[in-house]
């Protein structure tokens, strides 16, 4: 599955790179453009997303090579959102490098996640010629939901932080998580190869509901990822903490933390980044006490348990091994360790 | 002619936030949101982009009626690309009020503009019902192409600034001009006019050129103002000179300065924004000295006849009182004080 996640990676980037978007400009300042817009996509990644949504649609009867350019547009949209998202964070590593307001000044970086996000729609354009006019209006349809749910999702996250609230619930978590990560992790992307292979709406409509739990399972891993992981993981090891990123873990320990715990958690988080950072190691002692980590861990395992159970209800229409195929991604998604 | 504009800015106006835009959310940060992505489009503008779109529909023989999406979009995209730009430019003002940047944390405007480039296709993917499917695609076509030239002109600007570049020619302003002013402002409500009523492709062709001598005569004619207006324009006064932002009055000020005056500007301009705010007077002074205003003033009327002159050969093929009240609006545009 991995070897072919990755040939299917390399497809994608090649279409994203070679044909997507441009190249060079004689004015130097748009040349400079069209390098920052070159330089995610360039970077290393799993490519999850694009060979989900590819993998989907063959489980719905639809073929690969059709599915290519709305493949890379799912690309093409976590690329400037990230670029958006890394500098609304003030995160300092993105796959392994400087993200890419902090390589470049950071006004171009915002300029260019806009400049990528018009490249992704005018890519999506481009199917009409290979799936007619009818299934490139559903796709388009999905990008935009796609991004209204992920957005809202963001301003959920951001607002939390802005405020410096830590009142939220679990169920406040699954709610922002849902919207900002499994829309574009899981559903869409499921969905979308659906479209792609003129699947019918009731069929693509139930994948929304496992792909939510499917989604919020893979962001938990990847939270319990970032405070465990070591150098195969492309972010800065446990920036997740030092942004005062709402985690499942967090919010489990707070919960869970006795009264003179809490109220120190909140007394670090409530400092600047640069102030809170020597008090990292005292938050993941506390997260060890209370064994916050094992808990979200287990609730992302269960999370894609129940998934893949709703998945069985799922009517493919397309190859089979495809279909099986979707649930070792899921397994993938919670199990790997980069 | 300016009491129709004020009629289609109404019409597009009530489009906008009855219809394109969510209105409200259970909850609070969602719909914090939605209020955030209502704020811009509810501030007061002149609608001469939308009156630009839906004018040149008629002279090519379409219906307003099938216009107002596709104008309500333009409306849109000028409302979320200027989010982004007043948080890049650091802007303090926008149509009379704080930026939203100001009146709210800044992370979360930054999300609003992303937010807001979403509903601006989902709006244009409405076109399909009366418009159907070919001409959509058009129209989407059309928009993709205006967020390039857009977001590569804005990248130009950006980049003199970042980089204390006082070294552009007017060949240089002219080249960064049209592409992030003309093609949103004049070439792309024309065109996007031209492709609703489905006109051929070598009038909507024709336009181009025109276009961007008309979008460069507005934004001379936008700085002109900035520089000499009262309490009509909805922007800080003078907050141009104070963001450093590159106008023909500033390009032409340092060609004409004697060497002595011209290191002084550049001196003043490589202070930081609140270092140089005491000196905006002695460099208004220079401007007046050199009669740069009037160098940009003349430079405007004379882009603007020149485009006239040459949408002499336009072959509009609808509507010739709608043909006549599009020269009507490119003297309004150098002709306003507000």
């Amino acid at each position: 599955m991995l070897e072919d996640m990755g040939r299917v990676k390399k497809r994608v980037d090649g279409l994203i790179l070679d044909e997507l978007l441009p190249k060079s400009h004689t004015v130097p300042a748009i040349d400079l453009l069209y390098t920052m817009m070159r330089d995610y996509p360039a970077r290393p990644g799993k490519g999850m997303r694009p060979y989900l949504c590819v993998t989907s649609c063959e489980a719905f009867g639809g073929k690969e090579d059709n599915c290519l350019l709305t493949a890379a547009a799912i690309e093409l949209f976590q690329n400037w959102i990230l670029i958006h998202d890394d500098i609304e964070d003030g995160s300092e590593m993105r796959r392994g490098s400087p993200a890419l307001h902090k390589k470049y000044d950071w006004v171009l970086a915002l300029n260019t996640g806009d400049a990528l996000h018009a490249r992704m729609w005018e890519s999506l354009l481009r199917n009409r010629a290979a799936l007619g006019e009818s299934r490139t209006f559903d796709i388009m349809a999905e990008f935009a939901r796609m991004i209204d749910e992920t957005t809202e999702g963001q301003q959920m996250e951001l607002r939390w932080v802005v405020d410096n609230d830590w009142g939220m619930s679990e169920a406040d978590y699954y709610l922002m998580c849902t919207k900002k990560t499994s829309w574009y992790t899981v559903i869409s992307p499921m969905r979308l190869g659906g479209f792609v292979a003129g699947a019918p709406t009731s069929s693509v409509d139930s994948l929304v509901e496992p792909g939510k739990k499917l989604g919020v399972g893979f962001q938990i891993h990847d939270d319990v990822l970032n405070l465990s992981a070591g150098s195969k993981y492309g972010k800065e090891t446990a920036d997740d903490l030092l942004e005062g990123k709402r985690t499942l873990i967090l919010i489990k320990l707070l919960s869970a933390a006795d009264p003179q715990d809490k109220a120190r958690i909140v007394e670090i988080f409530s400092m600047s980044r640069v102030a809170r950072r020597p008090f990292m190691g005292e938050i993941l002692d506390l997260i060890h006490k209370y064994d916050a980590l094992g808990y979200a861990a287990a609730r992302s395992t269960e999370l894609v348990n129940d998934a893949l159970a709703m998945m069985k209800n799922v009517c493919w229409t397309g190859n089979e091994g495809a279909a099986r195929r979707i649930e070792e991604i899921a397994r993938f998604a919670v199990e790997r360790d980069w």
